[in-house]
C-alpha cells in the first residue's frame, strides 16, 4: 500500500513529502485520520492552537471505479466537542488526491500573523501562497474565483467567513461535480483550517498517475455485484434516490421520534409540508432536479438540486437533518426558507445540524419566536456578519444554551442531537452517548434497525439490543468510513449477504492484500478503541457518555423516557 | 450543637423546618455548603435545573463576638465550573440567621412558572411571596425598597439582573452595614439564585434568641488573644487597613507577577496609577473613607469607600483583584472608570474577578481597545442590558474566549484566573489547579508564603515546595472558611503561634466541646475530599486540574514558565 504523505507546517510555511509509512499501513478515510491525531496531537491542547492538527485522508476505495466510494475524511481535536473528531465528505477532492497518490494531508503548526493563506496541491507538491484577498468571502464566491484561477476542474476545499472567526460549528466546504457545496460538517474542523490560517486549498490533479488496481479483474467483478446489492435494496435503490434523504420526515414521524419544538414532542402536526414527499413535488414543478450526485461515481444520488419558484437554483444536498432542524425542531414549516437557509450556510460555512439545532434552541430562549422562517434566515445571516449574536450561534448549540441560561440543550459531548429522539428511538440514544465524536446519527445508525427492520429490528422503545446494535454498528461504521464508501451503504451491507464480500474483495483487489470481513469489523474495533483511548486522555469520563437531563421527561405520543442508567450505557465498551 | 435548618422548596412553595441533624454536626460555613451539595445534588445535574440546591450557612463562629467572624458560606453546584462551589461572604446576613440559631437555608427544586418570588426568614420561619415587581431592578434598588418595607436593619440576600437572566458569572449580593453591597462573588450562585425564581430574601432577626455561648468566660479570653494577634500582624494590622486589599498592585508588580494585558507581561508600567498608595490619597483627598468593614466586629477594616471628584460615593470593597482586573489585565490605569465598573457590577449582579478578566480577554479579542476604560464601561452595561455580546461577557472569560475563538484565556475549570500569574508566583498556581473551586486565590493562597515570607518564604519561581505548601493552606483554609472567620485572619495562624490556640478554644467554648488545632485541619482535610469526590462523581479528572496552555510561554520580566508536569501537580491530591 505505497503512497505519499504531504505534511505542510504554518509555522514556517515549509511542505515536506513523505512515503507513507508502515506504521499506517492499512488505513485510509477515517481510520488514517483518527489514528494520525492520536499518534501526533497532544490529547488536552487547545483545538485552535499550535499543536492541534488537521488531517484530510480518502478512503481505501476512493478513486477507485467502485460505485459510492467518493469519500474523504477530515480529521483533527474538535472544537465543538474537545474530542477527537472525523467527518467525511463527497465532492471531488477526495479523489483527485487519491488518483495523485496522497493518502493524507497533516497542516500542522500556527502562523504567527493575521495573514491567511491558500495551498495548492498538485502531483509535485504543494505550494502555499497568501489569499488575505479572499478573507470576508463566502465559499460559492471563493470556488468561483478558485475556478477562473485554476480551471473549470480544480479540486476545492475551502471556509467560510465562520472558519475565519473561528466558530466552533465553521465546516469546511469540499466542491462538488458541478461546482457546488458538500461539507466536513460535523465538529468544528472549519475552525481548526481557520486556526491555521488557511482559507481554501486548491488541488489539480493533472498529470496524476492515477490509480493501480493490483487485481483488475477481480475488483472488476466485485464492484459490478457491490453496484447490484446497491441497487436492490430498496433504501439505497429507491428511497434515497426518490426522496433524497428527506423521505425520512415522514418515516420518523410516523414512528413518533421526530424531535419537535426543541424535543419536546416526537411528532410534528405539520410534517407534510416540509416532507420528502412534497420536497419532490416542488422539485418536479419547479424544473429542479430531484436526483444528483455528490461525486462522480454515485448511484444512489441522494442528493437534489432545489430551486425557487422561478425556477433559479437556491440549494443542493438538502438533507432530511437539516430539513427537520428548521421543520420540525424550530417550526419553520416552508421549504423555501429552509432551503435558503441551507443555502446561507453553505456560503457561511457552518454544520447545518448543529446550527439549525442552534436556531431552535435560541426560538427556546424567546431570542425569536417559534417558527418564523424569515427570522430564522436572518438570524443565519449574523453568524456571517460576526455579530455578537452570531457569534453565540455560530458557535453551536451548546453555546446558546449558555448564553441564555437554559437547561433544555440537546447535546451530547457539545454537539448538537439530529434529528432522531433518542426516547422513542433508544438505538441512535446509545450511539449519540457512545461514540467518541459526540451526539453523531452516523455513528452508528441504530435507526435502520430501530424503525426500518435493516438488519433484524430491534423494537425502538425497550432498552434490549440496544447496546449490542450501536456496538456493532459502531465497528463497521468505523470501517466503512475506511473505505471512502458513503455511509448509504451500510443498508445493502446489513441486508444483503453478497455486499460485504463484495467491499473486501475490492480492498482485496486494488491493494493486492487478502483481508476478511472480520478483519474489516475488527479495524472498525480498532479505530473506536484508539479514538475513545484519546478522549480519556483528554480528560472526559463515562459522565460525558450521557444524554442531557432532560430526556428523562416523557416524549408524546409514546411517552417514552430515555431511562437507561450509566451502567447500561457503559457497557457499550465492554468489548 | 443545636440549631434548624431551614429548608424551601420553590417547585411547590413550601417550607420546611428541621432540627440541625446529627450528621452534619461541628459543621458550619463551607464543611456545611460543601458536604450538604455532596449529599443531596446529583453531581451530574443540570445546575440551572431543579435538582441543584443553593445553601446558604453561617460560621461555627458567625454571629459571636469574636473578631471578623461575621461571614457566610453560599454554596451549589456550580453553573461557571460544573464543580461544587463555595463562596463566602462578609454583610450582615449570616451573623443575623446565626443569632436566630438557623445553620443552613437550603434551597430546592424550581417553579414551574416565570414568577419571581422573595423570601422572608425570621425566626419563626420563612414566608415565599411573589416578588415580580422587583424583577429587573439592581441590587442597590432591591436593597433599598426592601429596608423601607422591612426596615432599615433588615438583612438581604438579592441577586441583580445577570442573575435573572443567569449568566454564570452572576453573585449574590449581601447588604452590608451601611445598606451597601458585599457579594458570594465567585461561580455563578446568583444564576442558581435566579434559576429558583428568587429575586431576594430579607431576614429580620427581630426577637431572636442570640447565641448561647457555652463558656463565655474561656470565650472572652481567647476572643481577646485572637483580636491581639490579628493588630499585631503587619498585614492584617497594618498593611490592609491602610491600604486595603489594594495594597498588593505594588507588591505583586515588584515580584514580577501582576498579569498584564491578558497575561503576557508580570509588570505594569503603569502600576502607579491604580496602586493603594495612589488610592489611598485619592481617597483622603476626596473625603472619602479609607478603612471600612464589610460587617460589624471586623477589625482589619480592608474595605473602604470611594467617591468621585464631587465627594459623592462610587463604589466600596474596592478589591485588589477587580483593580488588577481592570488595571493591570485591561490597561485601564483609572480608579474613577475602575470605581464606576465596580460599581456597575455591584448593581448588575456579577463577579468583579470574573468580569474584569472577561473585559480584559474582550479587549485581547479586539471587541474594544487595550485601556479604554469608557468602554470597558459601556461593556459592563450590556450585562445589565442582556444583550448579545452582554450575554458572552456575563457568562464569563471562558464564555468571550468561546464566542471569539480565542487560545488565550485564563482560566482553570471555566473560572477566571485572578490577579497573580502561577508562573512568577508558582504556589498560587497549584492552588488554581487543584483547589475543587476552579481558579480561586483565595483557596490557599500560597502568594503570602512566596512573596511574603508569611508562615515561612517558599521562592516564589522554583517548583520545590510548592505542591506541599499549597496542600497545607487549602486544608487551613478549608477549615477557616467553615468557622466564618475572614480568610485575613490566615495570616496571623501562620505566623502567630497563639492564633491558631485561640481560634480553637473560641469554638470549643462556642459549643462546649474539645477539639484540637489538628481537628481543625483534619476538618479542611475532610472538606477538601468530600468536594473532590463530587466533581469525581460530576466527570472532571486530574486533566481538569491544569492550567491553559499558553502559561507554557516565558513570561517577563522573569521569563518564567509553567514547567509543571501532570504528574507533579497530581501529587497534590496525594494525602
Amino acid at each position: 500500500m505505497s503512497g505519499k504523505v504531504f505534511r505542510i507546517n504554518m509555522t514556517n510555511l515549509s511542505v515536506n513529502i513523505e512515503e507513507f509509512p508502515q506504521k499506517w499501513e492499512g488505513l485510509g478515510g477515517r481510520g488514517l485520520t483518527s489514528t494520525i491525531v492520536a499518534q501526533e496531537v497532544p490529547p488536552t491542547c487547545h483545538p485552535l492552537g499550535a499543536n492541534n492538527k488537521l488531517v484530510f485522508a480518502p478512503g481505501l476505495l476512493t478513486g477507485t471505479p467502485a460505485a459510492n466510494s467518493g469519500r474523504m475524511s477530515a480529521g483533527a481535536k474538535s472544537p465543538l466537542t474537545g474530542t477527537v473528531k472525523e467527518s467525511n465528505a463527497g465532492g471531488t477532492a477526495g479523489q483527485m488526491l487519491a488518483r495523485m497518490g496522497i493518502r493524507a494531508l497533516i497542516i500542522e503548526g500556527q502562523p504567527t500573523t493575521d495573514a491567511f493563506y491558500g495551498l495548492h496541491v498538485s502531483k509535485d507538491g504543494v505550494t502555499i501562497r497568501e489569499e488575505t484577498g479572499l478573507v470576508g468571502r463566502g465559499n460559492f464566491a471563493v470556488i468561483e474565483t478558485l475556478m477562473e484561477r485554476v480551471g473549470k476542474k480544480v479540486g476545492v476545499l475551502s471556509i467560510g467567513i465562520a472558519g475565519e472567526l473561528k466558530m466552533a460549528s465553521a465546516n469546511i466546504s469540499v466542491r462538488d461535480p458541478e461546482g457546488k457545496i458538500r461539507s466536513h460538517g460535523r465538529g468544528g474542523l472549519g475552525a481548526v483550517m481557520g486556526s491555521k490560517n488557511i482559507k481554501c486549498i486548491t488541488i489539480d490533479d493533472g498529470g496524476a498517475p492515477g490509480l493501480t488496481i493490483a487485481d483488475p479483474e477481480t475488483f472488476k467483478a466485485a464492484s459490478r455485484s457491490f453496484s447490484k446489492s446497491l441497487l436492490a435494496h430498496p433504501v439505497s435503490g429507491e428511497g434515497l434516490p426518490t426522496f433524497g434523504t428527506n423521505v425520512l420526515v415522514n418515516v420518523i414521524n410516523e414512528a413518533g421520534g421526530l424531535p419537535t419544538r426543541n424535543f419536546r414532542y416526537g411528532q410534528s402536526e405539520g410534517h407534510d409540508n416540509f416532507s420528502g414527499e412534497t420536497m419532490r413535488e416542488v422539485i418536479l414543478a419547479r424544473g429542479g432536479k430531484p436526483r444528483h450526485g455528490c461525486h462522480p461515481g454515485c448511484i444512489i444520488q441522494c442528493s437534489q438540486v432545489y430551486p425557487d419558484k422561478e425556477g433559479t437554483y437556491l440549494t443542493s444536498g438538502f438533507e432530511y437533518e437539516t430539513i427537520w432542524g428548521f421543520g420540525a425542531h424550530s417550526g419553520v414549516e416552508n421549504l423555501d426558507y429552509i432551503a435558503m437557509a441551507d443555502n446561507l450556510m453553505d456560503d457561511i460555512g457552518v454544520d447545518s445540524i448543529e446550527t439549525a439545532v442552534a436556531v431552535g434552541v435560541a426560538m427556546d430562549a424567546g431570542v425569536i419566536p417559534f417558527g418564523d422562517g424569515a427570522a430564522a434566515v436572518k438570524l443565519i445571516k449574523e453568524i456571517g456578519e460576526g455579530t455578537p449574536l452570531g457569534r453565540i450561534l455560530g458557535n453551536g448549540a451548546a453555546s446558546v444554551g449558555r448564553a441564555y441560561g437554559m437547561t433544555r440543550i440537546p447535546v451530547v459531548k457539545g454537539q448538537a442531537i439530529p434529528a432522531y429522539d433518542p426516547r422513542a428511538i433508544k438505538g441512535i440514544g446509545i450511539t449519540y452517548c457512545t461514540t467518541p465524536m459526540g451526539a453523531d446519527h452516523t455513528a452508528g445508525y441504530a435507526v435502520a434497525s430501530n424503525i426500518m427492520g435493516i438488519g433484524g429490528q430491534v423494537p425502538p422503545l425497550g432498552k434490549e439490543g440496544q447496546v449490542e446494535l450501536s456496538r456493532t454498528l459502531q465497528m463497521v461504521t468505523a470501517a466503512v468510513d475506511s473505505t471512502g464508501l458513503c455511509v448509504f451503504v451500510a443498508m445493502a451491507l446489513a441486508d444483503d449477504p453478497e455486499a460485504m464480500p463484495a467491499v473486501v474483495q475490492m480492498i482485496n483487489a486494488r491493494y493486492g492484500v487478502s483481508l476478511t470481513a472480520e478483519d474489516l469489523v475488527l479495524l472498525g474495533r480498532k479505530i473506536l478503541l484508539t479514538e475513545r483511548e484519546f478522549n480519556l486522555a483528554a480528560g472526559f469520563t463515562n459522565q460525558n457518555d450521557r444524554l442531557p437531563e432532560f430526556f428523562r421527561e416523557p416524549l408524546p405520543p409514546h411517552d417514552a423516557v430515555w431511562d437507561f442508567t450509566g451502567e447500561e450505557i457503559d457497557e457499550f465498551w465492554n468489548f
